[in-house]
This record gives structure tokens, C-alpha cells and sequence, in this order.
């Protein structure tokens, strides 16, 4: 990838740093799954029964994690932290259901959406409930700060979503557009994942902006692997298919830069290719050739870089911790992943 | 209909209770338009013209009315209510939006819904947007005690409907099931809407028992006369057309109360009827003919009256006011609607 990290923290035992993050809040992580589970209950057996679909299907918890160890890195214990993770699960995984159906998926996170399964009604009305009951749980924190950060990260969401819906298919869209949006749909959460943190812990407002910065940031990157991974990974550690992004009209980072780079054959290609009804293996393929003649994927890596140098570089107003730096190792982590 | 209901307040100038109600807290109504304006503002187009599309119907804003009204009577003033009144009506839209999908409505107040102009995609994603805005609002009113109420009453809400969604073409449903589906879908959000005034005015426990005990009757008695009028009201007056539960499978009281009633010929043509793919015109007149012979729309009436006697039991521990007899007279009227 061509751009190095700044070196932080010790590897120990081999670990990834993700591993080595579940470690440093294993107890608190294995009580927000049980707050999961509990929270996820109604007497209505279709809701836990599709809420379970997928969240049992786990993907990293990488989000409750984030607020779990930045929690931790000020110094904060006790329930308010898991409740608080677990809120921001909820978030995430009523905006996942939500989005299953906007986009059509037909697979998450290695399994049937759940849209496919129980319908687009109930998928729908579950996300809500979850993103119901995610605000109650701020509420028994007792602090009013985290819900105004994350009802104001939700309308950010929906925004985020909104505007990409509305320029689907729309391969002139300027990147930093682009960025603009995948801030709001992806980054948002992260940086309020962080940024509740310092409520609870009734840090500074330097705090809360460092910590807003470097989960904005990481988010960026995240996103942004997530985009080249789309057009360069392998379907078995994805969970889902290659070229998902792709089949569905959805534009990222790599197609504008190809785009941006193409000769007029190649512009037109693309403009008719994505204002089309569908794209079939053949289209799949020839965009993947262009993609990886023009180097886009490693711009979108080197993209992606930048932003995991700003997320370490924020978190150096803290004191140097364990936890502090297997953040900081996470931010190397994520931009290197293969899935 | 033959039952009386308490003869309370005074009638003055002929107005109907609703337009008194409006005259009472016409400053705040008005102010509450103009942040409903404000607040479904957003840089991305699609959700301003989404969201006013259904905002802009109007509806009798006879939920935000109520959180004015309550709040007027237990002598708070200032900018809380204007901004408790929003947010309750920006959670009833967000639902309006959800349920059009689910339902697969066509119109809604006497216009396309949404979902047929904009597609399913945004006005998901819209409602989510007013969910969260809504979230905000109720932070800025800086009591926790609100978002603990209306959090709740959103999951209670969103279980109601996938309640209803899992029975659908049940027709054999008990009847207090049915019950406890409409409390949750509608009755719980007047409920909330009133008893978040109890909170704002730091009002006692008992204060505000009674004000949810108050607006979870009238929220039944509206429901049941929803019910009947889908069955006998006029299209130009509903805004909507007659029938619309039937043709959607949509079970309601009055289909209930008939079926009980039925000889086994014409529960096998309920059973059959209702678990078909579609219903036409001539078994929407079948039905409509079935329901009168039974009785049941002055059943469903009955039901109505009391609850909206409940309702206005629940008020007696307030003191005697002009807003407080006019609540009390909304109890009578809205169970006396054509539309």
C-alpha cells in the first residue's frame, strides 16, 4: 500500500489489534451482548426473532467497541458505557435493516437479509423499534448530552442516505461530494460512538472533539476499505458479493476515480453501463479491469491512509495507555483488512 | 348512537370543540408550524418536499393540540410545549411515512402518499430523518423524564405494528388482542402526548397518570371511530376512501364484532374473503351489508363513547379552567366525527 503508519503501541501475542481491543473490554463487551439480547425482547416474537437474524450474525461490534474502549481510555466504568454501546449498536443495526431494503441487498453480513425473510414491512417496523428502544437506554444514563450527540448523528444517517439515493447512478457526482456523503452515512456513527464517551465522563470539550475527530476519521477510512474491497475482495471473507456496490448502481470512491481518469469510450461506457436498469458478471468484470488499469484502488487506500493518520494523530491528547494504543493500532488494523 | 355523554364546558359561538381548542392555543399552534417548518429543513431537497408533502396535508395536528393543551392547563408556557408538540407530531408523521409502505397505501389525508411519489426507499428513510429530528427536539426541552416517555412509546408503537402485521387476515383474532394492537399503534402516542405536559410542568406522579390515562382513551375512542368510519363514512369527507381496512386485509373492530356474531356460512365468506390475494368492490358491499345487519358499528360506537367517558373522567382531578372543559368537550366531539 505504499504509505506508512506511524508505529504505535506493543503487538502482543500476535494479536490483532481488533483482538487485541476485545480483550482490553472483554467483560464489558460480553455485557453488552446480554444487553442486546435482553433489549431486543417484546412479547412479539417476530421482532427479537429478526432483530436476532442479525445481530446474532455479529459482524465486528465494532462500533460498541469503539465506545466501550474510548470509555475506558477516560477512565470511565460502571453500566453507562455498556448501555451506551449497546445504543449504538442499536443505531447501527436499525439503519442496517433499513438499508437492506433501500438497497435491495440480498446478503448480510453472510446470511439472507432479513428483508428477504420476514418482508420489508417488518423489517422496516423492527428497525424502528430498535432505534426506539436504543434511545431509551440513553436515557437511563442520565445524560442528556449523548442523546442530543446521537439523535443529531441519526438525522445525519437519514440525510446521508437520502442524498445518496438521490444521485444513484449519477457518475459525474464531484468526489468531494462523494465524501460528503459517505461522512454522514458512515463516519457520523463513529464519531458519535466516540464523542458519548466524553459526556459520561464529563471530559473537556477538547476531549469530545478530539474523540469526534478521530471517530470521523476512522470512519472515513473504514468506508473507504470497505469501497476498494467491494471491487478487490473475496466474497468468502466479505460476507456478501464482490461488486454489490457495483450490481446495484451504487457509485464509491474507486468508480469516480476511475471515471474521473477515463478517456471519452470509457466515460460513455460507464454513464450507460450505470444508468441501466441492471449490470450483469460481463459489465462486473470490465469495470474491475478499469478500475484496477487506472489505480483507483490503491488512491482509495491511500485515501483511506490519510484518514487512519488523522484518527491516531487525534487521539494524542490523550494520556499514553494500553487502551490508547491499541486504538491507535486499530486505525493501522482496519485500513489493512482484507474483509 | 343512544349513549350520553357528560355534558361539560360551554359551547360558545357555535364553534365545534376542535376549532375551540385551536382558538385556545392558537399562539403556540401557530409557533408550532413554523418549527415544524424549520426543523424538516435539510440540504438534501428530497427531504423538505418529502416531508412537507405529508406535513403540509395538515391532519387536524390533533396530537401536538393535545401536548399544547395539556400543557396550557397545567400552566406551563414558553418555548417547551411549542417544542413537545413538534416532536410529537414529527413521531406521528415518521410513522404516517412507515406505515404507508407497510400498508401499501395509496392515499394519505386526501393526497398520494409519499411513497407513491418518492418512492419506498425515501420515505424511509424520511421517517427515520423526523424520528431522530424529533429525538432533538425533546433533548432541547432538557428534561430526560420526555425522551424516557416518548423513547417508550415509539417501541411500544413500532411492536403494535408488527402486532398487527403478524395477524394479519387473522380473523379469528380475540378481540381483546385486537384491543391491545390499536393501544399500542395509537392510543400510546396520544398518551405520551399528553403526559409529557406532567414532566414539563415538574407536575406529580398523579398529574401525570391522569393525563396518560386521559389521552390512551382518547386515543382508543379515536381509533374505534376510525374503525366505523371505514365502514360507513363518506370518501370526501375521510380524505381517504371507504373501505380501505377491508381491501388491505386490514382487520378492525367492527369486522370482528361481525364475524363473533356469524353463522358458519358467513364465517367461512369472512375466512375466505379475508385470506384472499384481493378484495373487489361487490365484497366490500357484501361486507358493508354484513356489518350493518350486526349491529356492529353501533357496537363499535359504544365502545368508542366509553372510552371517550373515560377520558374525560381522567381530567376531573385538574381544576375547573376553559381549557380543561374544552378537553372535555374534544372527548364528545371526536367520537361524534363524520371524518
Amino acid at each position: 500500500m505504499g504509505i506508512a503508519l506511524k508505529e504505535t503501541g506493543q503487538k502482543a501475542d500476535n494479536k490483532s489489534p481488533i483482538e487485541q481491543l476485545a480483550i482490553l473490554v472483554k467483560d464489558e463487551l460480553s455485557q453488552v451482548n446480554d444487553l442486546i439480547a435482553e433489549r431486543m425482547q417484546s412479547p412479539i416474537g417476530m421482532i427479537p426473532d429478526l432483530a436476532a437474524h442479525l445481530v446474532d450474525a455479529g459482524g465486528k461490534r465494532l462500533r460498541p467497541m469503539i465506545t466501550l474502549a474510548t470509555s475506558q481510555m477516560l477512565g470511565v466504568s460502571g453500566d453507562k458505557p455498556i448501555k451506551l454501546a449497546t445504543a449504538v449498536e442499536f443505531i447501527h443495526s436499525a439503519t442496517l435493516l433499513h438499508d437492506d431494503i433501500v438497497d435491495g441487498s440480498e446478503l448480510r453480513r453472510g446470511k439472507t437479509a432479513a428483508n428477504r425473510l420476514w418482508g420489508n414491512s417488518a423489517s422496516i417496523l423492527v428497525g424502528d423499534f430498535l432505534f426506539a428502544r436504543s434511545f431509551s437506554l440513553m436515557v437511563e444514563t442520565g445524560h442528556l448530552g449523548v442523546l442530543d450527540i446521537l439523535s443529531k448523528a441519526s438525522a445525519v444517517i437519514a440525510e446521508g442516505e437520502v442524498h445518496q439515493l438521490s444521485v444513484i447512478g449519477n457518475v459525474d457526482l464531484p468526489i468531494n461530494e462523494y465524501m460528503t456523503i459517505i461522512e454522514a452515512k458512515t463516519a457520523e456513527l463513529f464519531a458519535a460512538a466516540a464523542s458519548v464517551s466524553a459526556v459520561i465522563a464529563t471530559g473537556s470539550e477538547q476531549q469530545q472533539q478530539a474523540l469526534d475527530k478521530f471517530g470521523r476519521s476512522l470512519g472515513l477510512a473504514f468506508q473507504l476499505i470497505d469501497d476498494a474491497l467491494d471491487y478487490s475482495g473475496h466474497d468468502d471473507l466479505l460476507g456478501k458479493q464482490i461488486g454489490d456496490d457495483f450490481r446495484e448502481g451504487k457509485l464509491t470512491l474507486p468508480v469516480f476515480i476511475t471515471y474521473n481518469k477515463a478517456d471519452t469510450e470509457a466515460k460513455n461506457w460507464w454513464q450507460q453501463v450505470l444508468s441501466a436498469e441492471t449490470r450483469n458478471d460481463d459489465d462486473l468484470a470490465k469495470a474491475i479491469d478499469l478500475i484496477n488499469q487506472s489505480g483507483a484502488i490503491e488512491d482509495t487506500l491511500s485515501q483511506a491512509h490519510k484518514f487512519a493518520l488523522q484518527a491516531q494523530a487525534s487521539l494524542e491528547i490523550f494520556s499514553d495507555s494500553p487502551i490508547r494504543n491499541c486504538l491507535m493500532d486499530l486505525c493501522d488494523f482496519l485500513v489493512q483488512r482484507r474483509s
